[in-house]
């Protein structure tokens, strides 16, 4: 069998330009579209100030962050710099900057075109739905285009550099970093807006949402941009990224057809961003067409073109194997299902989210609690769909050697982010249109306007629930395909060491157990330093809010303007110095475990954090989701309707769910991988040094 | 080394006729006690009735329950009928049947003395907090012997008969199945009544607690006694006849000195009860002494007298190791600690509970989400403090010997759960003097009196806490045994099919992978069907209080009685009727993971079962243990007080953490339990047929 790999190398740059290229053109489509109305100029250009802020503020702590953490990387990994080839630690410090610098320049171009376009899209809402649709959908579309092109290149820039996988692991570390920053972050920022807008706006002022005299207002907006399109962006990224990463590790171990395998790796992540392309440039709506109908065939589209295409690769090139397309379409269909299970627990259309509005008629305590229970049931179902994808890959890809049935796992991972693209851009497309129909409402666009921008926004709502759902799947299986890569960095370090190698990691084993019980309550603790983060930064914005009603002459009248920046900062400063604690809380845990109990502890550590993790993640998002729509249900005219007793409770079950699904419960999904990605890049530390090991 | 089983077998019924015997002897005290007020005498008669009216239900429903097991059982176990020996068969379905019915009898007696001794205390607090703290402790003691007594005599009866200690699983199945009964079916009896009292009388009709007009208000102190009492001390019955009886499972496979060991598990246990005794003989408070110290002090005195009994022993007895003497003491201190770390979330005199306050003051939200905040953080102390007790009994008995690791990691179960009979002693008082506090207030018995109950009953709710955190850790350790246990089981099935046997439960098996994550949803699954069990249930009571209090005239105005037994009807009828899918889901859970996957993903079934039950578990009883303190804090004159913003948003907190803390949180223990042991009773069935296993 030839070697096919400059090929590939070659395709995934080839593809990673037309990404960029295709992003370049719908940045300038968007550019183009017309703005003309002042106030949406002034406000947008407000909002554009602030997103700019809080990412200049993440920035600079990131850099910070990251300069040290690659100092770190120098001198220890892969091996003590004194003890190995210096080279290496140089690759693996410079491969961590890399995995950083491209998840921020992504990050930071989607918000630029995020910020954009949702003026523009308020505007295009005056002339019609199809007009403010395409607007928001294709500015969405430059951020799915750039993650999935700078993870391609990215990964494949390394590994053609370096030609060992493991160093890939430091630029995933990278990633991940990033994410952790703008995913926690993010989150922190935008519900420390919202809720301290809600509080103070709707609640003791009854001023309407968006009301530009409410300080908060602004920074609600900003919120939307730098939680949803940038945090959401590096989640993705990270989560692909990882999934690449962590295959070609386990490719490269493989004995006999590793190239191909790494080839195919390759293959599968570019045909992947290809029917991306393909599902991004084909979406339409009609004239009246529905918003939601034709971001979920978007995706499903890409979905047939990817498995068409990986079909036609494995019969094309050699070494690819049937099996492993088959473990990859596993994953991907997995994915779909999750989504619209999702879709059925978080809709405002099917029983749940009516019961929990009916129960909300009953006092609050009845909406948290049915929301609670049934977001405890709407983890079921995608567990069993991980659980059973895991299953069928291993088992579909075990004939084909050792070691090849993790390495179907991995491929079921790559497969479920294939359509990453398709995904983000659907996502980045939620806040857009909210954006814009905050803009439609200070703009005065009129009532016509503000209906369409509001069907819009409410498409945004129901998507943004299944991707949520899709990146939690994705990260579950990336993470078991990270806890084989795991195995073999530890096997490396291990066999170095003269030591006995892990064959896996036993249950019945103390130290493995040990780790399973203290990883399983660190996302617990993780999202609950997330919460209490969002609870302080609100309470200091609100007595803030408070501060400038009384004290500005002519605030409370709308004819002095209020200190918008002020709040932004407050949130600024709030959700960077929440999130350092709950970071370095799971790095010390990790550390702590591993010097303890060593690689086997680790072993179990992951597992306990990936089981807990996953199970919290898809509690809060879904029941998150519920409420909030639970809230909207009723708001139009179900249970008594706006001002009723069930719409209170709706209010403040919605108010919970805040933090839940856009704070706490996307980040564990980047926590998991920091995890995991510590653990391997420390292996042969603790391998070195543990207690009980 | 000769054999000293036979003294340790009479040594056990000797001591179980001692618990006996003093359970008697308080009994009769208690009787004794003088009761002379009408109203209450009247009342508490009601209670009384109520109380039987449900355990009758109950238990007729479980007796179809336990006949159906029992067949299933002698069919196929301990293997098919038509394979084996037909003898062990009828032992395993007798030995299951015994299990039941010991645990029944323990619970109807509980709940008579409970309910003798609710009239009794509170007559008794006129004369002073001393008379009346001692009618309480010692009624609830009656149970605490009991259930210690019962299960002492039980495991050894069984296994003196039938000499092989894979029968005793089959009476611990029975005693889970009465746990499950007991403790989900009294908890959903008893949030019911409470929540709709609640709703109905305090939020509605703006009547206080306890006020005899309103229809639910016996149905709320019949569930204190179903709920805490009988519930309570079903799981702690099922609890201790699991460690027992898996240490006895694995100290019966071990070779050498396997008899030794055996004693040695009896010997702990006797030792136990022994100590439990003395700490209940001491229990002591001075004319003004302080309740919650009297209590938190003879739990200490028992766990000193059992320390140093068992290091006598240790010292008497050949074959007895310090190393087992150190894991046992491990498991005590552990548990201790895990009781202290809990009473730190939950307690009102420390920071946490008042944070929580504080946060009310901002509205609901904040105090549902700073309680799931807290409640979250909780779990890791325990979580750790399991984790170490695992691994340090682990390596302080790997070098006795093959097996002796997990011998010793069972044996810290027995020693946790060997001051069982001290800890359901101070859980069983805490019912009876709630109902005292009612009683007090409905006899009209004066201000000073309800403010001597009220001080006990405080009392009685911080050391509910502590002692629930202790269940949850012995539940903890018992299933690592059970696992053990369950792959003794599954071991002994294999070598007599011819395969090949397992060595542990790797989690990159995808088959051990895929129970895992199906085991860690079922915990959610369950406690999310009980809590909307509540939820339904309640509104039915509802709309019956709405009902009489439209159609019975006079009852508002207090000149006619409301019909109390309509609502313990309903909340009966609903307990059991929203109780048995919730059962039936988690062992079809079981049968269908087995059937899938074999014993190897029932091993990381029981495992993702384990790890994410307690998480979940520990969650729930401690948010709202610390929401209802929050309330009591607030309403003692704090954060403004009764009636403020505060208490409204802390009542809301309070109904979400009823059933948290008392129908699903410790309902889990007792999930968890029931599938470990469906799954050991079935490893014979999963290793004959499964699709990937």
């Amino acid at each position: 069998m030839e070697n096919q790999l400059p090929l590939f190398y070659g395709l995934s740059f080839l593809t990673a330009a037309l990404a960029f290229a295709f992003a370049a053109y719908l940045y300038l489509w968007v550019k183009k579209q017309p703005t003309q109305n002042e106030r949406i100029i002034e406000v947008s250009a407000l909002i554009k100030a602030g997103a700019n802020t809080f990412m200049r503020r993440e920035y600079r702590i990131l850099a910070t962050f990251a300069g040290v953490a690659a100092v770190i990387i120098f001198v220890l990994l892969p091996s003590p710099v004194w003890s190995g080839n210096i080279l290496d630690n140089v690759s693996m410090a410079l491969a961590y900057l890399a995995g950083t610098a491209l998840s921020a320049v992504a990050g930071k171009i989607g918000v630029l075109v995020a910020t954009l376009s949702n003026g523009r899209a308020a505007e295009g809402a005056q002339k019609g739905i199809k007009p403010a649709f395409l607007i928001g959908f294709r500015g969405g579309a430059v951020m799915g285009l750039l993650v999935v092109g700078c993870s391609l290149f990215g990964v494949a820039a390394v590994l053609m550099i370096v030609g060992d996988s493991s160093i890939l692991l430091g630029f995933s570390f990278g990633a991940s970093s990033l994410a952790l920053f703008a995913k926690a972050g993010g989150g922190i920022f935008t519900k420390t807006a919202d809720v301290s807008a809600d509080l103070t706006g709707k609640v003791e002022l009854g001023i309407p949402e968006d009301d530009p005299r409410n300080p908060a207002v602004i920074a609600d907006n900003v919120g939307d941009n730098v939680g949803d399109v940038a945090g959401m962006g590096a989640d993705l990224f990270d989560s692909n990224v990882a999934a690449m990463a962590s295959a070609l590790v386990i490719a490269q171990s493989l004995s006999g057809g590793a190239l191909a395998n790494v080839s195919m790796v390759f293959c599968y992540a570019i045909l992947g961003l290809l029917a991306s392309v393909i599902g991004i440039a084909t979406a339409r709506i009609g004239k009246n067409g529905n918003p939601t109908h034709a971001l979920n065939s978007s995706t499903y589209v890409t979905t047939a073109v990817f498995l068409v295409l990986t079909a036609l690769a494995t019969l094309a090139f050699d070494g690819f194997s049937w099996r492993i397309w088959g473990a990859s379409a596993t994953g991907l269909l997995v994915g779909v299902i999750i989504g619209i299970t999702t879709d059925y627990f978080t809709d405002d259309t099917r029983p749940i989210v009516q019961r929990v509005a009916h129960a909300s008629g009953s006092g609050p305590a009845f909406t948290v609690l049915s929301g609670v229970a049934y977001g405890f049931i709407s983890a079921l179902p995608a567990m069993v769909g991980i659980a059973v994808s895991a299953l069928v890959a291993y088992q579909l890809c075990d004939p084909l050697g050792e070691g090849y049935a993790i390495f179907g796992i991995a491929m079921a991972a790559v497969g479920m982010l294939s359509i990453v693209g398709m995904i983000i851009s659907n996502d980045a497309y939620g806040p857009i249109v909210d954006n814009a129909r905050g803009l439609a409402e200070m703009g005065g666009l009129g009532e016509e306007t503000i209906r369409t921008a509001d069907e819009l926004d409410s498409a945004g709502n129901t998507v943004k629930a299944v991707t949520k759902g899709f990146s939690i799947g994705a990260a579950g299986l990336t993470v078991i395909s990270l806890l084989g890569a795991f195995m073999s960095e530890a096997n490396t370090a291990l066999a170095e060491a003269g030591k006995e190698l892990i064959t896996g990691f036993d249950i019945m084993s103390p130290t493995v157990f040990f780790g399973v019980l203290i990883g399983a309550a660190i996302p617990a603790v993780f999202s609950a330093m997330l919460i209490l983060g969002v609870d302080r930064n609100a309470q200091r914005m609100v007595a803030e809010i408070h501060r400038q009603f009384n004290t500005i002459v002519g605030l409370r009248e709308g004819k002095t303007k209020p200190e918008y920046d002020k709040c932004i900062d407050i949130a600024t400063t709030g959700a960077l110095r929440e999130l350092i604690p709950a970071g370095l809380m799971t790095i010390i845990a990790t550390v702590i475990v591993g010097f303890i109990g060593g690689p086997m502890a680790i072993g179990g550590f992951l597992l306990g954090n990936i089981v807990s993790g996953l199970l919290l993640a898809l509690f809060m998002s879904n029941s998150g989701g519920l409420w909030d729509n639970s809230k909207k249900y009723i708001e139009a005219g179900n249970e008594g309707g706006k001002g009723s007793e069930a719409h209170k409770s709706a209010v403040i079950g919605d108010t919970v769910g805040d933090p839940f699904k856009d704070t706490a419960g996307p980040s564990i999904n980047t926590q998991i991988t920091v995890v995991s990605l510590v653990s391997s890049l420390l292996s042969s530390v603790f391998v070195a040094f543990s207690l009980f090991g």
